[in-house]
C-alpha cells in the first residue's frame, strides 16, 4: 500500500465521491459541524427551511461569540433564537460568553481523525488535533448537518518540515508569521498545509492551534497536524484521554509541495498594517509608540498565551498611555488563568478584562484611538477591521505584545530580558485543567416539540422559486469588472444586525452602486416576475457572504450574465438558485444596456443540455441576440433547476 | 450652642454664603470633585475655555466608566483626551476599565467631613462616608474645580431613624426600595435624607453606599450618613484609616422631617417596570419567567454584594434560559472577588463577566431580549434605558437576583432557603482588602506643558459672546408647554458620541420639533447676529443636560421668552449666557408668531436694573410691544452679562 501523509489518510477515511487528485472535486463525509452566531442565524433559518428533524453529524455545535455587545434587543433575541434552534435541530449550544468557538471546540469536542466544516473562516484551527477542518459558507455547513457530503476541489498538500526548537522569547505565533512572511496571503490558495518533523515535539497542541488557526491567512484550504503524544497529553489535560487516537504520516509519505522551517533560527516577528502577510522582524519597527495592546482571540487562545503575558508583566505596571486589553477566549480559560495566577498578574499590572468572545478581532469593541498603533495577538489586521478608520493594527506574539505594553512602544521581547534582568518564563501546563462545561447546553432528546424563539427581527426564509423556462425581465443593473460582495451587500454595524432578517437586509442590495436598486427590483418583481443583472470580469469577488446571493434572489434575480465570476460567489449563486451565465463573446457586454429587456425561452432544457443559451435583448431601438453559456457540474445543474440547495434537500427529505 | 445633625455640621463647615434656612440659596466650599466620561469631556473643554491652570479642590478625579464600548475611534479618542486633560488641569485619572466612579471614589478618595460635587446624578453615593456629596451639572463642577463655591437652595433635612436588624435574605437594597415604596421618585425633592439610629450599626459602609446611591431615585438633593466606627472599619480595610474622622449628629439635634424604618420588619422588595418607585414585595410577582439577571453597578457595588450572590449559586448552575451577567464595579473588587472565591463560585455557576464600568445601567451593553424580564441590582429602570425598547427591567437585591437566576423565575430568596436547605450565607468582610491603584494616574506635578490630545471628533469650545444691548433678530421657533430637553437636544446612540464636539452636536438642536432649525439658525446667525425662541410653561423640563443650552447658544440664541422654566434648565441658560425672560402676561405668547422679528433696546441696562423689558415684535402686519421680566439673582445677572460662567471665570483669572 502507498505511504500516505496525514491529509491523505483523513481524506481517504471520509471519501464518498472523487479521487485524491489535486484539482478534482471530492465529496467528503463530515463528522462535526461548527457554527458561530454571525453566520449561524442564517444557517439555522436554512435548517428550518429544509425541515431538518435532527442533525446527522456526530457533533454539531452552535457557538455565540461574535455579537456579544448588546446595545439593543437584536443580539439578545438572536441568542435566544440560536438556543431554541440548537435544541430543535439537535445541536449543542455554547451560551453567549462561554467562549470563542475554535478553542472551546478544541477543548471540549475536537477528536483526532475526524472531519469538520464550520461557518467561520478560522474553523481550520481544529487541524491542530489531527482533524481535517474546513471553513466554508453557511449553506455548505447546513447541508453537512443535514447529512450531505461536503464538496471541495482536492487541494495540493504542502508538507512543512519543522526542525530544531524555538529560541527563548519566540513562540508559535512567530512560526505562522514566518510562513506568512514567506508565502503572503495568497500563498496557501488551493493547498492544505501539513506540518511534520522533529520540531513538532516542542509544540503543544495549543501552539499548533495558533499555527492552524492563522493558516486561514495564507489562503489555505486548511492546515493539518498529526495526532501524537502531545495531542494525547492535551486531551488528557481536558479530561478526554479516551477521545485520543494516533494519526501519523507514514514514514515514506510524499507531499505535492515542500517547505522547511528551522525553528531555532526564528526571531520575534510582526505583521504591519494592513495585511497579515506584511511581516517583518519586530526589531525593524521597534520604538514606535503604541496606544493599545490586546492579548487573546482564537489566534492565541491558550492558557500558555495568557500565562506568559502575565509572567512578563508580573510585578510591573503597563505604560500609562497603553490600554492593556485582555480578551480571554473562554470561561474555562479564565478559571485556569485564576488558578495559575495569570489573571492576578495581568490585572495587577493594569489589564482590562473583557468577556470571552471575539471582541475586537471582528470589530466588536475595543476599537483603538485615531492615528495610534494597536498591537494585537489576533489573526487579522485588514484595513478598518478594528472599527477605527485608517487603523494601524500590528499582529504579534503574546511575548512581543506584553513587552510592548510595559514599554509603551513596539518592543522586541528579547530586549526586556536585559532591561528587567528577566529569564524567559517557563510555562508548566497543568496535567489536568479546570474543566467548565456549565454553559454548554446538550441537544434536546426530542427536538420536535421545541418552538423556535423568534424576536421581531428574525424572519423565516421565504420559499425559493425554482428556475422557470421562459422569462421576459429587465436588466436592472449593468456593472463593470471586479464588483465585490461589499458592493452587492455591504457589511458594517448598520447592516449586520439584520443578518437574520432577509426582507430587511435585502433593502441594502447593491446600495453601494445604486441606491434605487431595491425599489426598482421590488417593482419589477411584481410586474415581470424578476430581473437580471450584467457585469464584467470577476463578479462578486471578496468576502464569502451568502447574503450577496440570497438577497438578490429574494428580490427576484433570475440570472447574472458576466464575463467571469469569483469562485465562492459563483457557487453561492448556484446554491441559492440564481443562474450564473457567461458571455460566449465577452465584448457582448457592450451590447446590453441597463433598462433593456431580456427574453429567455426554454431555459431549463438549455441549462440541462449544456447548450448555448441565446439571450434575446429587446431595446427601444430593436433586438439583438447574444450567446451565453454556463459551466456548472451535473450536481450543480440539478441543484440550480430545483431553486437551490434548500429545495434540493427538501425534495430528498420528502422522497 | 445648638445641637446639629450631620447635614447641618457639614454645611456649617463649608458655608461661604447664605444661611441654613430651607429654601435660601447657600454657597458651599467644595473639597472634592468627581467627573465621569459621558459628562466629563464637556467639563474638561470648559476648564480649557476657562484657561484653568490647576484644580483648586483638594481632590478631583476624572473617571472613565460610561463609554467603554469602543466600536469606532470616538470613545478611545475621548479616553486619551480625558487623560491628557486630567494631567493638564491637575486631576487624578481613573483609566478606562478601572471601575465605576462612585465605589472607586469611596474606596480610594472619599473622606468623612468633606464636600463633593460630581457631574453624575449618583454622586450622592459618597454620603455613605459622612460626606456632603451632590450630583449636578458639569459647569457647576467645572466652577468648583476652579475654586468657586457651589450654590444650591438649602434643602429640608429628613431624618430617617433605623431600628432593629435586617432579617436573613434581606439587605441594604431592600432598605432603599422601602424608602422608594413609601416616598416614590419625587418624595425626596428639595430634601437631604439623613439616616440615624441604632439600626446603623448593622449596616456596613458599603451597605450605606447602596442606600445613599439610590437616594438619587427619591429625587433627593443628597443622602447623608454619619461617620462612625463602621466608617472607620471600612477605611481601615482600604488601608486608609488615617483618613477617618468621626462625624456624628448631636444627641438632641433636630430634623425638618421624620421617617422611621424598622429593619426587622422588611421583606425582599422589587421595583417593577418602569420606575424605581414602583416597589412591591418580591412575593407578589414571584414566578414570572426571566431572561436575564445582572449583578453589580454603583447601586450594589460592594464585595459583599458579589460574594452573597456567589454563595447563593455556589455548586449550582443558573437556569439555562437566563443570561447571568456580572458587572464588577472595579478592578480592585475583581481581585477581592477572586480572593474570597466569589468569582469562582459565580463563573462556575454560569456567569458572564464583563469589564468594570457602568455597562447596561446606562444602556451600554447587555440589552435584554425582546419581551422578556431582566432582573437587575441597578438603580434605574426607566423605559428603554436598557437599550431594548419596551423593556421590562425589575430592580432588586443581589439575594433576589441570584435566587431568581437559579430558578429562571422571579423568586423570593427566602424560598430557596428551604428548596436547597440553605442557611443564609454569612459574609465576613476581610480586615484588609486587596488594594489596586495601578490604573489611577496621579495629577502631573506641572500640567502647564501637557498638550491636550484631541482626536478629530473633539473640538474646543468657541468663545461665548457677551449679551449686547441692541438686537433685531427673528423668532426662530414657537413652542408650547412642557418642552423637554430631549426635544431640545436628544440623547441616544446617534447623538451621544458627539458630546465633545459642539459644532457637530449643535446640528441636532430642536430636531425633534423642527428638522430645519439648524439650517435656519446658522443662516440667521450670519445675517442678524442671532435669534430667540418662545415657549409656554415649564420650558426645558427633564434631564439636566447642558448641551440643551450650550448648543442653542452656539447657534446664536440670545434669549428665550417663556411662561415658566424648569429649574435646572433655567440655571443652565444663565450659565451659558442665554437670557431667560418670562412673559409678564402669559397670554402674550399668543401675540408672537414664528417668523416675527423682535427688537431689544438697551437690554444690558434693563437686565441689570431688573426693569420691565419691553420687547418690540415686528410682524408683516405691524408692530406690538410685549412686557417681559427676569428673576435672576445678583450673581446670575453678573454671570449673564458676561456671557456665562466661563467668561465670568476667565475675567476673574485675568484680574
Amino acid at each position: 500500500m502507498k505511504a500516505l501523509n496525514v491529509t491523505q489518510k483523513l481524506i481517504n477515511d471520509h471519501l464518498i465521491e472523487g479521487k485524491l487528485q489535486p484539482g478534482e472535486e471530492i465529496g467528503l463525509k463530515i463528522d462535526q459541524a461548527l457554527l458561530q452566531d454571525a453566520t449561524g442565524t442564517l444557517v439555522q433559518l436554512e435548517l428550518e427551511a429544509m425541515n431538518l428533524d435532527q442533525a446527522k453529524t456526530e457533533v454539531a455545535v452552535q457557538y455565540v461569540d461574535h455579537n456579544l455587545l448588546q446595545t439593543d434587543f437584536k443580539n439578545a433575541d438572536d441568542h435566544a433564537f440560536l438556543h431554541s434552534a440548537a435544541q430543535k435541530f439537535g445541536l449543542w449550544f455554547s451560551r453567549p460568553g462561554n467562549g470563542v468557538s475554535h478553542p472551546v471546540h478544541m477543548e471540549r469536542f475536537g477528536k483526532p481523525g475526524k472531519t469538520l466544516v464550520g461557518s467561520d473562516s478560522h474553523s481550520c484551527a481544529a487541524g491542530s488535533l489531527g482533524m481535517l477542518a474546513i471553513g466554508t459558507g453557511g449553506l455548505d455547513v447546513a447541508a453537512a448537518i443535514a447529512g450531505q457530503p461536503y464538496f471541495v476541489k482536492m487541494p495540493q498538500v504542502m508538507g512543512v518540515k519543522l526542525t530544531g526548537k524555538l529560541p527563548d522569547w519566540v513562540s508559535a505565533k512567530d512560526v505562522i508569521l514566518e510562513m506568512l512572511r514567506r508565502h503572503d496571503v495568497k500563498g496557501g490558495v488551493g493547498k492544505i498545509i501539513e506540518y511534520y518533523g522533529e520540531g513538532l515535539q516542542e509544540l503543544s497542541a495549543m501552539d499548533r492551534h495558533v499555527i492552524a488557526n492563522m493558516g486561514a491567512e495564507l489562503g489555505a484550504t486548511t492546515t493539518v497536524f498529526p495526532s501524537d503524544q502531545e495531542t494525547k497529553r492535551f486531551l488528557k489535560s481536558q479530561g478526554r484521554e479516551e477521545d485520543w487516537t494516533e494519526l501519523l504520516a507514514d514514514d515514506s509519505c510524499e507531499y505535492d509541495l515542500h517547505e522547511h522551517i528551522e525553528l531555532d533560527k526564528l526571531v520575534p516577528l510582526i505583521a504591519l498594517p494592513t495585511s497579515p502577510g506584511n511581516v517583518v522582524p519586530v526589531s525593524e519597527v521597534a520604538g514606535k509608540p503604541i496606544s493599545q495592546v490586546v492579548i487573546g482571540s482564537s489566534a492565541n487562545p491558550g492558557l500558555r498565551d495568557f500565562w506568559i503575558a502575565g509572567a512578563i508583566v508580573k510585578g510591573k505596571s503597563v505604560n500609562p498611555d497603553v490600554s492593556f486589553d485582555i480578551n480571554p477566549t473562554s470561561r474555562q480559560i479564565i478559571q485556569n488563568m485564576i488558578d495559575t495566577k495569570a489573571f492576578a498578574n495581568l490585572i495587577t499590572a493594569g489589564a482590562r478584562f473583557h468577556q470571552s468572545g471575539c471582541m475586537g478581532c471582528i470589530g466588536m469593541g475595543q476599537a483603538p484611538a485615531s492615528g495610534t498603533i494597536s498591537l494585537r495577538t489576533m489573526p487579522r489586521n485588514f484595513p478598518d477591521r478594528s472599527g477605527t478608520k485608517d487603523d494601524q493594527v500590528h499582529l504579534c506574539s503574546p511575548e512581543t505584545a506584553a513587552a510592548s505594553a510595559l514599554i509603551g512602544k513596539i518592543t522586541d521581547p528579547r530586549d526586556i530580558a536585559s532591561l528587567y534582568a528577566m529569564e524567559y518564563p517557563q510555562f508548566e501546563d497543568p496535567e489536568l485543567h479546570i474543566i467548565n462545561e456549565d454553559m454548554l447546553v446538550a441537544p434536546a432528546e426530542d427536538g420536535s416539540k421545541v418552538e423556535l424563539k423568534k424576536g421581531p427581527n428574525i424572519k423565516s426564509l421565504p420559499e425559493i422559486e425554482a428556475l422557470k423556462s421562459d422569462y421576459e425581465v429587465p436588466v436592472l443593473l449593468k456593472m463593470q469588472d471586479n464588483i465585490s460582495t461589499d458592493e452587492i451587500l455591504k457589511a458594517g454595524a448598520e447592516v449586520l444586525p439584520f443578518r437574520s432578517n432577509l426582507p430587511e437586509i435585502s433593502k441594502y442590495s447593491y446600495t453601494v452602486i445604486d441606491e434605487t436598486f431595491y425599489d426598482r427590483a421590488m417593482e419589477t418583481k411584481e410586474k415581470t416576475g424578476g430581473h437580471i443583472v450584467v457585469a464584467g470580469d470577476n463578479y462578486a469577488q471578496g468576502s464569502s457572504r451568502e447574503h450577496a446571493a440570497l438577497a438578490p434572489k429574494y428580490l427576484g434575480q433570475v440570472a447574472v450574465i458576466a464575463k467571469s465570476y469569483a469562485r465562492i460567489a459563483w457557487q453561492n449563486l448556484v446554491n441559492f438558485g440564481i443562474l450564473p451565465l457567461e458571455f460566449e463573446n465577452p465584448d457582448d457586454l457592450e451590447k446590453i444596456e441597463q433598462g433593456d429587456t431580456v427574453e429567455f425561452k426554454n431555459l431549463r432544457q438549455l441549462v440541462e443540455n449544456r447548450a448555448t443559451i441565446e439571450v434575446l435583448i429587446k431595446k427601444e431601438t430593436g433586438e439583438v441576440s447574444i450567446p451565453t453559456k454556463h459551466s456548472l457540474s451535473d450536481r450543480q445543474i440539478r441543484v440550480l433547476l430545483k431553486g437551490g440547495i434548500i429545495n434540493d434537500f427538501k425534495e430528498k427529505l420528502s422522497a
